[in-house]
């Protein structure tokens, strides 16, 4: 793992709407993993969920995060940011969910009736694989 | 979660070659996350590392790990698995990684000249998302 602040090639990587898993802890300690939309705005990682789902007091109770992000064309290829949920916040007027769901579907989100949850996620480390295929040609 | 067995179209997912994410532990308890190759028997799931990654001090100091495995076409469409490392075995034929990389690639791996080692995780517990949608059709 590498220390903040990011490369630009891999702050430019996390800006695309890319596949990505989060890995919360569960309350045994053990590793919890769900796909998930996300955000980076350069400084935190915003994801989103409804307010009854079970990673939420995962993270409410450990806030120790890890989110592997995959690239769209090469899965593999891939760039993971080991953080901790600085803060989560209800989303009553869905403003964050829509915004996710314009980055990845173009639209505003369909269901409008769940209460929502808004968790934000400060990367300290990052990895990326391969090594190198991040780099800028020289 | 739901308990195992797996339901049919379950396994059936499972079997095909599509992008996962296994989550494992740090020494520290926080989780860790990576893109990953996987098999699945239908009993036990197969990954394959390098003897130089990291993951693999932490799967034999914590055999918690979680498996994301996320749909070829429709990523956020994903199974998880919660398990534990039954057996750590070396891969000195590369008969493990020619396995996976044959699933995924259709040839042997290209790499030969390093150590590598295959973990052997037995999953307990499953979830898939979006609900229903690995329910087949009435």
């Amino acid at each position: 793992m590498s220390r903040l602040p990011l490369p630009p090639e891999i702050d430019a990587f996390l800006r695309e709407p890319n596949p990505a898993v989060i890995a919360t802890l569960r309350p045994d300690g053990s590793p919890h993993s769900v796909a998930t939309w996300y955000d980076w705005d350069g400084e935190l990682v915003l994801v989103n969920m409804e307010d009854s789902r079970r990673r939420l007091g995962f993270m409410h109770r450990d806030p120790r995060v890890s989110l592997t992000v995959l690239d769209r064309e090469s899965w593999y290829r891939h760039v993971s940011l080991l953080g901790g949920v600085e803060r989560l916040e209800d989303d009553p007027e869905l403003v964050d969910i829509d915004r996710l769901s314009m980055r990845y579907r173009g639209q505003p989100h369909r269901t409008r009736d769940k209460p929502r949850v808004s968790a934000w996620i400060r990367p300290h480390a990052w990895h990326a694989w391969p090594p190198g295929s991040f780099t800028p040609s020289p």
